[in-house]
């Protein structure tokens, strides 16, 4: 036996270092960070205590997640923003203190008043009952921390600086806005969409490393503004590709609109997109 | 009585006005979207049934951020960056199927196995036990979702289409890295560090607005490599400024440093920053 395996003690050398060629390509733990997660709380009840300024941003946080919030805070203690949240009847309000009571059907708790030992009874009775909870400006109290988010339609981007610096995660997200292709938003919408479409007509559970493939050729093929113009016809145009795997170019598909009678569509799926149309 | 309250039907009209002058000021819901959290996990454990690609994806996650990250899956079934995290003992092992005990010790359970009947059976069980939890690829049963995320030292953003286009979230992503100052990291490490020096000469919980505002000044007044620059004197020589609520320009503070003699103080506190320097 010759080269690479030629003994057992330099095979043991080379299985070690192979070893380390492929422990060098995993990702390096980079510790001190937080696990950001996207809560879904349609429907779930938070309990917001406070209505105050902190509190304001917290309820309209759960409101853009579809949360059923229950405000509980003397109408005297609701800010203009509160209040009006209240009046417009976005969010249930309890017109006093807070009672243990309030914790029964609640799924997570926000705590945002001017009273750190209220906060931290609240806080131990969340524990008991294994509510998760964020008690504001107490990080020792709190099982997650809340970021700068930046909104465009479903697309939600949150800026974490790990508690180091608020300004600078407010800056930052301000900065990435900005960046952004103008049409991201309605881009993620379409390909939403479409992704629903192919759902419906490729919709059995072996098929879904299929579909993913698919719609990440379909994610890689168009410009943003290419994805957020997607028409239901051109959808529909396209799903026609899926079969076979392909995805056309956009010129294609722009052709293709109208029912267009002088593609020949055939040509379409010999390989030369783009090429065959209108020839 | 004239003017805007002259009589009581006027008013009302005019605080009616008000109103939606203000009501339309505060920013309107978006539905539709997630509570984007960033979870403290620091020795927390996280349970991880299975030990394929998924689980390696959410380990690595758990493990930037401190978790104690437990992983059920037979030995057979570990993919190579799982099986290296085992042999580095970045993780613990239990070398079998998933027992129900398994959950006696979990804060958070995420499950990425093949088998959707044994994944409902998990779920149901943390539903009980009030675990949150994550069933990879099933939707409805998940507590949270994961998304693509961009670290750099404290920094760290996720980006989330709501399950719409995680592809385009993860181009997004490299997208947002890319346009972003390159010291952003640095420049966040800094002002955490600034933020931790100044709470030991101004711990009182009295003084917190006048250190928001004066942090937030600091994080405003300079620019990204200027933070990122900073030195331990620079931020001694800073912290100076704090009593009298100010924020030198750089130069004065790059002045500053190695004591230059030829820099007046009082000079530099008298408003003119930046002017009076080296005179």
């Amino acid at each position: 036996m010759v080269g690479l395996f030629a003994s057992p003690a330099s095979s043991t050398h080379a299985i070690w270092a192979l070893w380390h060629t492929m422990a060098k390509s995993f990702p390096e733990v980079q510790p001190g960070g937080s696990l950001i997660l996207a809560w879904q709380v349609k429907d779930k009840t938070v309990l917001v205590v406070g209505g105050g300024e902190v509190a304001a941003g917290r309820i309209l946080n759960c409101l853009n997640a579809d949360a059923k919030v229950k405000v509980v805070c003397p109408a005297s203690g609701l800010n203009a923003e509160v209040a009006h949240r209240v009046a417009e009847k976005q969010v249930t309000h309890v017109d006093r203190l807070f009672e243990p009571s309030d914790l029964d059907d609640a799924d997570m708790v926000l705590v945002a008043i001017d009273d750190p030992a209220a906060s931290t009874v609240i806080w131990k009775l969340c524990k008991e009952k294994k509510i998760p909870a964020n008690i504001a400006d107490v990080p020792s109290e709190c099982d997650f921390y809340f970021g700068s988010i930046h909104r465009d339609g479903p697309l939600q981007i949150m800026v974490s600086t790990n508690g180091r610096g608020p300004r600078l995660a407010a800056t930052l997200r301000k900065l990435i806005a900005g960046s952004l292709p103008p049409n991201a938003g309605n881009a993620i919408e379409s390909i939403g969409e479409l992704r629903g479409k192919l759902r419906q007509i490729a919709p059995d559970a072996e098929d879904s490393p299929k579909r993913m493939r698919w719609m990440s050729k379909v994610s890689d093929t168009y410009k943003w503004d290419e994805l957020s113009n997607l028409t239901p016809e051109d959808m529909e145009n396209l799903l026609l590709f899926y079969p076979a795997n392909k995805v056309p170019a956009i010129d294609v598909l722009l052709a293709l609109r109208g029912g267009n009678g002088d593609l020949k569509l055939l040509d379409v799926f010999d390989g030369s997109f783009g090429f065959s149309v209108g020839a």
